[in-house]
């Protein structure tokens, strides 16, 4: 799950910018931040920055991080996610992140169905 | 272990920049980048920038994730080091930092004595 190769372990700052497709390879956006667990230091979510023009109003859309899976042949990341589920995700203005209270992430992760 | 409060988790860009010391109080450095294990998604590494003059000639740390304490009154991260353990510290250059294989791992892991 990462672009480089002889490394165990990925760079926050390298995952930060990379593209998203879904699996028709259409891009979704690309990482802007990454969220994770004070407690266990698990990553929970990759931000996904996605619509907006010319970066301003752009929002950001949690991904549960076992959704996305690296393809080198894409040098990004590819979640099994259409346009259409993706419109309607939880997502918030860069400006307004919400606070990710167990209620918050509970919600995010009801919508894909996923649980950790 | 965060910034933050009532979130159960914290973005890795408010981690970055986020600044460390050690148990006398001494600031050693900021965060700069995070390590993130590819196939378990567990953080393993923050790495520190620590000295170098006006930004230029820096070194990068690994150390532990689970070294680092988050202290609300400092603002900023605590670990158990003095600066005569870090100066001996498996470090890099910004502009060259090695492939995390398991060896090199093994090797900051053990310069701390940590496991996992």
């Amino acid at each position: 799950m990462t672009p480089e190769s002889t490394s165990d372990v990925i760079s926050s700052e390298r995952v930060e910018g990379t593209n998203v497709y879904n699996k028709a390879g259409e891009k979704l956006g690309s990482i802007d931040d990454i969220m994770i667990d004070k407690r266990s230091g698990q990553v929970r979510y990759a931000v996904l920055e996605f619509g907006g023009f010319l970066g301003m109003g752009t929002d950001r859309y949690p991904l549960p991080w076992n959704m996305l899976t690296y393809d080198t042949s894409m040098d990004g990341y590819v979640v099994p996610l259409d346009k259409a589920k993706l419109e309607g995700a939880p997502r918030y203005a860069e400006t307004q992140a919400p606070e990710y209270t167990p209620d918050y992430s509970r919600s995010v992760n009801d919508y894909y169905g996923v649980t950790w």
